[in-house]
């Protein structure tokens, strides 16, 4: 085994370059044994072996900063830079984070999770290192997926004014977890599909210099042709235009070819992007063919590539997308759009039933949803779904462009509260704090599946903003026989008891449920409480229950400081300052990787937890 | 006068095109006196005047759509659709807005304050219109500057897959605010400096799909060169390469050449780009000699250009000025970033003196933050100096890029609170929820002058993600006696007295004094304390005044979701129940333009009406 020769960052500088081939093989090997049990990105690990391998060969780590773009393509660099062994930890509680993080190595220059950033920190990295007067090299690898998002454009704008090195590698695998969409995706498959090109740019920087009268006169010659701009087709130009240098397009599995072009690419004195072509699922079969599925998979199957465990329970997900589908039937004017996530949001059947009223913008949250205002202001209706931690990047949008202007847009917020392996940079932890600040908008979160089908279609003949919030996985399906319809902000009163008033928010439902029974079976009486609505309170109903109760417990999940929780205590420390309010939400520290009911008990969410502090609170003892 | 003659939307259309000219000139005239007299946006108006003229020649309103992005150049727009009589009461309480306003006009199709998002709404206006069978024109409006927003190019990578009429014009000045910044800047710099061009051009989409041979062949040639593909210019090539049709440049002072060129644009069967030259500040020699100055301006001297009210208190932004330059000097690690904004945010000074450590990014405050965070990660001390209102754009950067890493990133959040005549859009009422919410986020606001001052050097000596929050206008200058150290997460009390604690955060404590004047003359003996750490809370204060207090009052420029008030009411809801706490805050709705001291007391902030409330209060009454 060459890989067991891989200890320590570096250690891939003392390998000979004929093995670099073998090498390969055995790290995707390693990469599909180890995923199929733990579980993890596989398609997109397996698609930057080579270039892993071949940036470990030209960069010293960890002087040389190499920052992944939303880092689930990271595994190589991490079993490159010595973590090799700890992969059967990879994304479980206190294990391998499935995404670069500096606490893990130096090597790793950049926590990532999110998409889009990449040449912006990288760039930050390059003016650092200038002005404080070092030498080593920054790389920036970002997809084509996530090109689309318009902050790597504002972060290419700036680069193009720099006069010293910086190298952006595009992996191009024509995919966001998707099929990717835009214009410059259609342009990037151009290039793709052009001649091998590389050979003769490799001296573009050179010949910059020298000849700079034949290109003017060519293009006096094509104005004359009068032909057409967009039959015209020089690779890189868009870039080049810009001002960057372009190289490539370059094979992304063969490591002697990007090699030669990543030295070449060292050498420029600027901004320079090397277009890197790579195969999602390369190597192993099942996740060539559906690189989507493999994209972040659970524990497979190598033969046959079969997911071991089964889903047997409908995630909210699954509700949603066709609870939308059933609601598009009867209504003609229902729009859905997604950010690059049609599988994950659960718009695919909405997509196939109604293409003309689908929209996959790229990953771009905020074109999303000021392109959904423009849709409502249109006479459509749209349902932005985008999950949680990923709609932080349309804050603005929402107030400025949807609330402002008090438009009908639908937020469906998939992946809100804890999401487990994904760790700090996907839980959505903090959608209640950004929406109820909002004037104009309405925030909801359903208990049940039921639920959910039913403020969605309270939110297609609402008018005007109004979010659904709604967590990861199985859908309780509990608490189907109460079925008060959905009144605008009215919570709904499950069980009626008196002193201890339990408020739950949607995915904490099922806990407080748990709750409720300790506290029968402790000997209290507990009022429960679905909040339905945590904008607009229903403050008629803390008033009504302010008469028989002396303890308030609100339970979410999002941090305390302007949840839910929040506002019920700030109501009632100005209209009941009797009653006590002990309000249960995420601890204010990001939350990390793990099963979702063990972290629950570790952020002060732990259903346990929560009935002692009721139990131990003053205002029981003293009644 | 021809002007007269326009009394409501459409009226142009029955004006001789021999008259279009004078027209222009009275409106240019119009203008300048009307804006000398009220203040506004002046330079971005004399700019479009043809534009605009040449814009309602070719659209009918209100079924076309006309979407100005940020919208501070819509003045033309707004006397052509029968507004000019209010221009008199323009950015004044209960006036004429300044931007774009869906309640003032039918024919205002998107309210706009923000920028980059105008390509976003057309768009959505655009599918909205096919879904529905409609066969009206979309026009979008957007200028170079706003094209430095990645939102922007979000929009165009989507609009890229139309196949239906979209018209997209870019308002090219050569400028933001500022002086524009990046590779697309320089494009369109090369485009402006291209030959003329347009005759050619007219005919391109017939070309397209005539003469699909003759192209490849010059690339075959080129290719053959090795020519410079930088040097290679052919105007428009990077929009047609993005799948966009390209139009122009057309100078944007001669209307007949626009009218033609716009309803060559209408014949197309797809999206367009069409390129307008104009000049800001065009016909008045002060605003064309000076655009930054005339970009918003207050009433002036049309003769001089002189601004009539001088400023005699610097202002919180002049304060951060010199405190920032004088510690840049004495560090050299201290670096200086604006989104576009080098002026507005007093970084002009720090620019000059440290050229190499200052960064003005452009219109991109997504990117202006990741990058910041790459620049701490690299090891300087990078302060980021945006406006709160358009900070929200970067909450997830500050959040998932800044916070999660616990990075050293400062954030100058200027124009905190009430900014008054920019109304809606530019209020900053958001940013102590948003910027609270974020574990690991430190959130200042001062006093006046010197604690600005003290609190730029703390933030400098600190290590972590901080924020300091001070409002438009004049720096506060009372209350220099108190220069209590500033302490990591220390309140300061200027006065202890008993029963009633008023607690203020920054902006609002000048109105807190007079709060508490109020008090003494009606016999009470208020504790008076300047919040100065909204995040951390001070705790042990609170546990310390609960000891003597029965009522605490917190007074903030802020919604009340998720700000310094919530925060105070829960701790003291579960910490200390036996003292109220009343909160006033911002209400919960957009707050509309005015006199800033005047809208504080139509949304719950004047000063006599919380000191009539806390008189009020049971607490007091029942002691």
């Amino acid at each position: 085994m060459i890989l067991e020769k891989i200890k320590k960052p570096n250690d891939i500088h003392k390998i000979p370059l004929e093995d670099f081939e073998p090498l390969a093989a055995e790290i995707r090997d390693f990469l599909i044994r180890s995923v199929s049990q733990t579980g993890g990105h596989l398609a997109s690990n397996l698609g930057v072996v080579e270039l892993t391998l071949a940036l470990h060969n030209v960069l010293d780590f960890p002087e040389d900063k190499l920052i992944w773009d939303v880092g689930h393509q990271a595994y190589t660099h991490k079993i490159l830079t010595g973590r090799k062994d700890e992969f059967k930890n990879l994304r479980q509680e206190g294990g391998l984070s499935g995404f670069p993080k500096r606490s893990e190595s130096p090597c790793d220059a950049y926590d990532a999770g999110h998409s889009s950033n990449s040449i912006s920190a990288g760039l930050g990295y390059v003016h650092a290192r200038d002005i404080l007067g070092q030498k080593h090299h920054v790389v920036s690898v970002i997809g084509d997926g996530a090109l689309t998002g318009g902050m790597a454009y504002e972060a290419l704008n700036n680069a193009a004014e720099l006069k010293t090195n910086f190298i952006i590698i595009i992996n191009d695998n024509n995919m966001s977890i998707s099929r990717n969409v835009g214009g410059m995706s259609t342009y990037l498959s151009a290039l793709r599909t052009a001649e091998a090109y590389t050979g003769m740019k490799m001296g573009v920087t050179k010949a910059l210099k020298k000849v700079p009268k034949v290109g003017t006169a060519l293009v006096d010659t094509m104005r004359k042709t009068k032909s057409s701009v967009k039959q015209l087709f020089i690779p890189g130009m868009l870039f080049e235009n810009m001002g960057l240098t372009y190289l490539g397009p370059v094979d992304g599995h063969n490591m002697r070819q990007m090699m030669k072009l990543f030295n070449e690419a060292k050498r420029v004195e600027g901004p320079v992007v090397v277009h890197v072509l790579t195969k999602k699922g390369r190597g192993y079969e099942p996740a060539s063919a559906h690189p989507d599925r493999f994209h972040g998979t659970g524990p497979f199957d190598i033969k046959t590539g079969r997911v071991l465990q089964k889903k047997t329970v409908p995630g909210y997900t699954d509700v949603f997308s066709k609870a939308l589908v059933s609601l598009g039937e009867k209504n003609k004017k229902l729009t859905a759009i997604t950010a690059a996530m049609p599988d994950g949001t659960g718009l695919v059947e909405f997509s196939r039933r109604f293409p003309d009223r689908f929209f996959d913008v790229g990953i771009a949250e905020e074109h999303a949803v000021s392109f959904a205002a423009g849709l409502a202001l249109g006479g459509l209706v749209p349902v932005v779904a985008i999950y949680s931690s990923f709609l932080q990047r349309a804050v603005d949008q929402i107030l400025h462009d949807v609330c402002m202007q008090k438009l009908h847009v639908i937020f469906a917020v998939d992946r809100a509260g804890l999401v487990g392996a994904d760790g700090e940079t996907h839980q959505g932890c903090f959608d209640l704090s950004y929406l109820s600040m909002m004037p104009n908008m309405t925030v909801l979160a359903p208990k049940n599946d039921r639920e959910l089908e039913e403020m969605l279609a309270f939110a297609v003949s609402f008018d005007g903003p109004i979010a659904i919030r709604y967590p990861r996985g199985s859908a309780h399906q509990g608490l189907r026989e109460y079925q008060a319809p959905v009144e605008y902000g009215r919570s709904e009163i499950i069980r009626k008891g008196k002193k201890i008033a339990v408020l739950g928010v949607g995915s904490m439902i099922p806990s407080c449920m748990e709750i409720c029974k300790g506290l029968k079976d402790d000997g209290y009486d507990p009022t429960f409480v679905n909040a339905r609505f945590v904008k607009p309170l229903d403050v008629d109903l803390l008033d009504e229950l302010a008469k028989d109760h002396s303890l308030f417990v609100t339970v979410e999940e999002n941090v305390k400081s302007g949840g839910y929780g929040e506002h019920v205590s700030a109501y009632m420390e100005a209209c009941h300052p009797e009653i006590r309010v002990l309000s249960a939400a995420v601890w204010d520290r990001f939350v990390p990787q793990g099963n979702v009911e063990s972290l629950r008990s570790r952020i002060g969410l732990g259903v346990e937890d929560i009935r002692q502090a009721i139990e131990d609170s003053e205002e029981l003892r003293e009644q």
